[in-house]
């Protein structure tokens, strides 16, 4: 049995966490622990009647030989052809005709006899509270009035926070794919072009590439609420367009953003770009294996205020992976180290009254010896 | 204050249910009850760090003019702008820093506040639990611990019933729209494309239009568990091509299916398929107001007896808008009865063990005197 995590890491989080199961149920947390296996049906679309789409991984404390797989029987040949590690795999015959596909109540039902079979009835299970559905949640409270439940979010998330191999394949082929989706984008931008054509248009850029959008913050002009939302703005010459934006891969997503410009940027635009640039590149050369999370806040808030505009001025580092903000958490006084295959979006960000939103959001992956940019192109103006 | 729903509807419903307030959290169904409104940012993602976005909109039996809305600080300037009904608009700061936008526990506390300070401690509150988070149902549960929780996803449902012609509209486009994708999907084919290559064909196809790509059963060849999923399955001459898809516009879902062919359909699918159109040409000809959903069931199920194939076959009605099978539901001995306004997928389907899988799959909206099909077009096979 190979598993496609670090089973040592797990059951050494679930040690310290008191915990001897866990009930994973997010699409995102299921991917990573099973390598890969998703159902496509369900990739996008989860409300189906009165229900939603639900699966349930369970993995035993420090007996992954007998972790289980609760999903729906309209789904067991994928599961069968796509040969999941998971020794025991269940599936529920839905309760609900309406809702036709696997419902949640189905699956929570279906898990809670695997549970009292396994004996874990009186366990300490660790959940995924911000996801789980609360009628998944009841059905389970009822089911083990003796257990103990307690939210394993951050814990899954410190498992998933070393990028394998192929995991910064992903990052590194989304990165590079969303930035040239966004030059793309800015190139097809003229006079006139509202921020919701440049959103959709962001959208069919990334499509092309074989990336998801996730989110596209369009950000132009100094006011009004539409000035970030795609909106019925229209571009003007001379007015700068900052694009942010995530492309998914495989659930795996960047964060990253690039400025552009219809003609030549105003002056104070340009003075106050180049200071982004100055700061994330000073921040990106000192990033490496053993600085702590706390020196690199230091460094960057130092790095900005070197800038004349710092007053306006910001810069936000944070982890990137199957969630935006994975581990490493980059704050004032944190003592964590970085390590080889953490990935970070790194953002110098200035909000000025007259020039507007200028920034800069780079990703990077720790390498042994510093760290390897992902999608490092395209920093520039994009003068349109 | 003009609501862009049915409120004595709403009313009748919350009454009939016995619920004081409403307090929704699905995007789904925030979007309906506020007209449309929905934050870019969170269309797609909604897992950020170790917690989730989660607004909340809260609607008391008989109150409207009490209604209340829960959003994030940031998210306040896009309120604003969209100039919402809702009368009370209150932001929350988010606590947890890593969720850098509204994290679902700052919502539940915030919104708690607000129940409390308008006398709802004690009351039937309506929640739609298959989807609410587990951790925000906790906090809830402690904060009103004289309060009755019950589901209120079906009343929400039967509340979306009956469809505006405004949801009509989008409902129109999106069935056109997806129909034509799925032929230029087709006709994008060629020896030895995959289904998967396929697959990400009709998403670009649907972009393109202005669509969201929801899902895409692609089903080619008669075994084998990847005969419904993208694959590296690739199409051989002479093989049928089922192309099962639902585009979303505005969170409105359609749900279609139309066949295909590399050359010319073999003798036993094209009879098969014509029995396919025979079938559901009969069912979309008896649509109309008042006829019992128990009397379209046994019409469809009569239908589909007459076919030489029957004993391969099924026939499946359901309801569509923003949830895939919305009310009604079209069942046996159902004596619900159709009324103008309601949208409901027609599907007659076969599984043959020689000639594959071969459906045809349509759209109608219930009128004044029959029924309109939604996007109606491309109904024969498509030879590549």
């Amino acid at each position: 049995m190979i598993v496609p995590f670090d089973a040592n890491k797990l059951n050494t989080l679930l040690e310290e966490a008191g915990l001897d199961l866990l009930l994973v149920t997010t699409r995102h947390n299921i991917r990573y622990l099973t390598g890969g296996y998703h159902n496509h049906y369900h990739a996008r679309m989860r409300r189906t009647g009165t229900t939603r789409y639900l699966t349930v991984l369970g993995l035993p404390q420090g007996q992954l030989d007998r972790a289980f797989f609760i999903t729906g029987e309209e789904e067991l040949p994928t599961v069968e052809w796509r040969r999941l590690w998971v020794p025991q795999v269940h599936a529920t015959r839905q309760q609900d005709r309406a809702s036709f596909f696997q419902d949640s109540q189905s699956a929570a039902r279906t898990t809670a006899n695997i549970v009292h079979s396994l004996g874990f009835a009186g366990a300490r299970i660790g959940l995924e509270l911000p996801f789980l559905p609360a009628e998944t949640y009841l059905l389970w409270r009822d089911e083990f009035p003796r257990a103990r439940f307690s939210d394993a979010t951050a814990l899954l998330g410190e498992l998933r926070a070393i990028k394998t191999e192929a995991e910064l394949d992903l990052l590194r082929r989304n990165a590079a794919g969303t930035v040239d989706a966004m030059q793309a984008t800015f190139r097809a931008g003229q006079a006139g072009t509202t921020t919701a054509e440049l959103a959709d248009r962001l959208q069919l850029e990334l499509v092309r590439r074989g990336l998801e959008l996730q989110w596209a913050l369009i950000a132009m002009g100094v006011d009004g609420p539409q000035r970030r939302w795609p909106s019925e703005r229209a571009w003007q010459p001379g007015e700068i367009l900052r694009i942010d934006s995530g492309g998914g891969l495989d659930d795996y997503l960047v964060d990253l953003s690039r400025m552009g410009c219809l003609g030549e940027p105003p002056k104070l635009a340009q003075a106050i770009f180049a200071d982004c640039l100055v700061i994330n590149d000073s921040v990106i050369r000192a990033v490496k294996p053993g600085l702590t999370c706390g020196e690199l806040y230091t460094l960057a808030q130092d790095a900005l205020k070197q800038s004349a505009y710092s007053q306006y001025g910001q810069h936000v580092t944070h982890g990137m992976g199957l969630v935006t903000h994975d581990p490493p958490d980059v704050e004032a006084g944190s003592e964590r180290v970085l390590e080889p295959g953490m990935v970070m979006s790194l953002e110098a960000q200035f909000e000025h009254p007259q020039a507007g939103d200028i920034r800069i959001e780079d990703m990077v992956a720790v390498t042994a010896s510093g760290c390897e940019p992902l999608g490092h192109t395209g920093r520039e103006w994009c003068i349109v």
